[in-house]
């Protein structure tokens, strides 16, 4: 495996030079004095050097060893507790958190890097402390003043971590059948009863406390989604002078083994008349949960970028040192028995697949990013109104395409590598391992998909859609150049499909589900496309001005050419296949399967 | 996980309905006496009952628990040696062998149907009779009839196993820098010296000897390809009377740890000083190989092809039973609490996938196992000439785009399963696991590209594509309806883009490269095509008779529409990637990267 080094001169030309990030500061009043680019330049840095320094080189053995279970406890594999601790004493858990209860208060921009290089050098690790981050983002945002003093401080210090229990083993994507239920104990604390499965980081060794929000039903409430309510379960109960106090009646109950991911604690818990504590108001446990949605489906979008960014480096060097056969054109290592594999147009092809949708991804989470710093950090009501569609209507794309490619990327990071690839020595077949649980949790692709199509699109007549592609437009005709006229057919084939599917979703839902993992894709490219146009328009400039590493400008422009030319076209069999509608997924009837 | 069903029916209709199995036969005098439709159905019942019966449970466990070396001795998992010993005692490692050495000489369009249900049930287990089979073939066609009576009826019978020694650690695809050395005895032996990776079946305790296949050079051998022999060496010495004598100076020095095909032993292989034996003439040892590459490579194919149909009956099983959310048209199961979520467009969508490409490749691997029937058995020159250069033509596509299609349906068939795909319990993720391999090696899909693109297509200007082309429009043309004109817009594509690349290869020879694997892909959506429409004209012209089971063959066409509507449209997006040429592969320096 490849030594992972932080793309830190990526990350600074998309965040400081394609989306300047310090006039986006400067502008939002919020974060006047919490973050320059300076500031935010230190915090990379050493980011880098921890990820790269402590978190990756746990990599490789936390999938050898995993997690083990005991009699419900979970150690984690070696390194982990002691890096964890190193991470949390860095405040990199409360990185984004509350500022008045002991986080920094970061933009989501700033985090969103860090997130990368995290998920990058280590999915496993990275999966703690985001747990804990989504779990404080919804106890933020909908807990009591005193349930967020009670517990925030520690969790944004690390010292507690967080985790969400929605899934039930008969109820996964449709949370409404929930079983788990909770009573009134008439003090202000509540019963909760249940057994949640896959829950990430349910159970632990890395820190002293685990903060649970579970998902339950009251005995009266409505029945389907809305009669869920979500409670707050530490695993230790917590005094009111915040120490430690007794156990809590939540136990783990095993762990499951996984097709990767091993050093992450995939947990089964039981609550067995657990106390807990209401989080927002009863019958409304859904849409808390759905608060802090926004961020961890961006997160593991994230993961996908990651996973495609470690493929990258690990392929490149491998195909730089490996030599085996001769260029097409006449050798180019003569001297040696055969030329490195670089030389080939297939391996090249496979690399520049991962190159270029690793560098429009990285683009693309950052104006995602941005979006939710505009909602959270902007004063303008029309800014933050239009930030909050676009933060909706891009989510599922973020979530969805980004882990896709991220699948795509480590598999042909693992082409490059032949039959080393599939060996666990040159840790490639564990980055296909871990990259593919991040299609599938945090609500599947294909539910993604159904969320871009339905309730993001369909349900508002394409207005969200329409809002987006003007911005695009604008900026093709104002920038001009080889990736103008590409792009607004780009944008004219998105918008024909958003129309011929909202038309026909009339008459037929079914039609939603059909064509929404292709429009999805169809989505995802265009957006890249426009990350790549952005990308170019700063490149060219800083060529034009003369400024900076020309080298690394030009290659950003011949990258956005490989995009529009060889990946940007597969829209148009996306185009076609959408267009065939529901009936053909329905003609066949069920017992013909 | 399902209980494995070998899919007769689907398999009889392919055979006897769409390529009328028994006219072939019958016309083919060496076959004569050797099969007919009876023998035929005889054979793939017994095979489905041993596969379903002893090899399909043994795949979950193997997978746990892999194989073990313990100096030098390999253990394969808990019943794999009892199972092989039935496997070796009902004849089928000597299915398709020479019958004069003791084996049953079968057709390969049946044996290939035989491989698939193996495949499907166990991919570990299957390959050992595999590698063996691929071996007692080279031997067969190229060794001494000495060699052949001495060592292929213990092969054919099981007692003894193959091996194929090619790959080095630093020479996987270029085999022309191997380093593994042979010295003439003076005694018509040979002294083989070195060391092969990636040896399946190199070591383990199915059988009493194993008989590797290893290239090596001559001291004086030519550089390069040209200067490579093969040679046979056993593991165990064989006496003048056929009894085993002392052990060969062959060791295995390690197994590889992987990320699937656990219960098969991946060897690393010492030959110090072995005594072997020349296979074929000197310096022709890559020619004796590639005797065997048709055939192992179409059974690579029918891995992915096997793999599919794993997944499928997995997925549609777990689709019928598991329930979640409702049907967007309403609720269809009103009295439980969710539908299945076979109700779901996009559930349906994945499995359709599955299917229409499992069912296309299944009618594809028993086309190309014609071709290569006709060229062992026909005694006409005109047909055998054609069908040898069918074989060479279709090859790499069978074994790439069959892979290629074997992971991305056991990747759908995972989605199907949610968070439950991803957990080892349900046996999704093994068979992820397991397909990817099949791309990787036997030559990765990539060099499969290469050869389909460069030596099979331009190097003949494009002469045996035409000849495919030609049979596919007349068969478009003769039966017509619904699939003839979309077929012939595929074929049309497909020649334009051979047209194109064939004559942007004169002046660049990485425009090969640059546009293989996309070409194969629209070569292999293409053969696909023509096989539904084969399929479908045998489904209509039993409807119109009113013969047998109308809900099948109406399946059939169904599932043909959702191929051609859905699926083929991906080929315009191909069209566009190809026709960008290699310019957008080699404008980014090598230092850019």
């Amino acid at each position: 495996m490849a030594e992972y080094k932080a793309p830190l001169r990526d990350i600074r030309f998309v965040m400081n030079e394609v989306f300047e990030a310090d006039k986006l500061w400067a502008s939002l009043p919020a974060l006047q004095g919490t973050v320059d680019l300076e500031t935010a330049d230190a915090i990379l840095e050493e980011a880098s050097k921890l990820v790269g320094g402590m978190i990756a080189p746990l990599n490789r053995a936390g999938d050898e060893e995993g997690c083990q279970w005991t009699e419900g406890a979970v150690t984690t594999a070696s390194g982990f507790k002691e890096a964890y601790q190193t991470y949390a004493e860095g405040g990199w858990v409360g990185l984004t958190g509350n500022v008045e209860l002991g986080a920094m208060g970061m933009p989501k921009m700033l985090s969103c890097q860090v997130e990368e290089m995290t998920m990058a050098a280590n999915f496993s690790f990275g999966l703690y402390p985001m747990l804990t981050v989504g779990a404080s983002l919804s106890i933020n945002a909908h807990a009591s003043d005193e349930l967020k003093e009670q517990y925030l401080p520690n969790m944004y210090a690390g010292t507690w971590a967080g985790s969400m229990c929605l899934t039930e083993s008969h109820s996964g994507t449709d949370l409404g059948i929930i079983r788990t239920r909770a009573e009134d104990n008439g003090d202000g604390s509540y019963s909760v009863s249940g057994t949640k499965i896959f829950i990430t980081g349910g159970e632990h060794d890395l820190t002293e406390n685990i903060i649970h929000l579970v998902l339950a039903k009251l005995a009266d409430a409505p029945a389907g989604p809305r009669g869920i309510s979500l409670f707050l379960v530490p695993k230790i109960n917590v005094n009111d002078d915040g120490s430690l106090g007794e156990a809590n009646n939540v136990s783990c109950g095993s762990i499951e083994h996984k097709m990767g991911i091993k050093a992450s604690a995939t947990c089964v818990m039981n609550f067995d008349g657990a106390k807990g504590y209401l989080v927002g108001e009863l019958n409304k446990g859904l849409a808390c949960m759905f608060t802090m949605m926004n961020y961890e489906r961006l997160g593991v979008g994230i993961q996908g970028l990651g996973a495609g960014e470690a493929s990258y480096q690990n392929a490149i060097e491998y195909a730089r040192d490996r030599i085996q056969g001769r260029s097409a054109t006449g050798a180019v290592a003569p001297d040696r028995a055969a030329d490195p594999i670089l030389v080939h147009a297939d391996v090249r092809r496979m690399l520049l697949n991962m190159k270029s949708t690793t560098e429009a991804g990285r683009a693309f989470s950052s104006y995602v990013a941005k979006q939710l710093d505009l909602v959270k950090f902007s004063e303008e009501p029309e800014v933050k109104h239009r930030a909050e569609a676009m933060v909706a209507l891009l989510t599922p794309v973020a979530k969805a395409f980004m882990t896709d490619m991220g699948l795509n990327n480590t598999i042909d990071g693992q082409m490059v590598f032949g039959g080393h690839g599939y060996i666990r020595e040159w840790g490639q077949e564990q980055l296909v391992r871990d990259a593919r649980i991040a299609q599938i949790y945090e609500g599947t692709n294909g539910v993604q998909a159904l969320d871009l199509m339905g309730r993001k699109t369909v349900a508002n007549d394409g207005e969200w859609t329409a809002m987006l592609l003007a911005e695009i437009r604008e900026a093709a005709v104002a920038i001009g150049g080889e990736f103008s006229e590409p792009l607004l057919q780009s944008c004219d084939r998105l918008q024909a499909t958003t129309e011929l599917v909202t038309e026909r979703a009339k008459s037929n839902p079914n039609e939603i589900g059909a064509a929404s993992v292709e429009y999805l894709h169809l989505f995802g490219y265009t957006a890249y496309a426009y990350m790549w146009l952005l990308m170019t328009d700063k490149a060219q400039q800083k060529l034009e001005a003369g400024e900076g590493d020309s080298e690394f400008y030009r290659a950003k422009i011949i990258t956005a050419r490989y995009f529009y030319q060889r990946l940007l076209p597969r829209t148009l069999g996306l185009v076609e296949s959408i267009k065939s509608g529901a009936d053909p997924l329905y003609a066949l009837a069920d017992d013909m399967f």
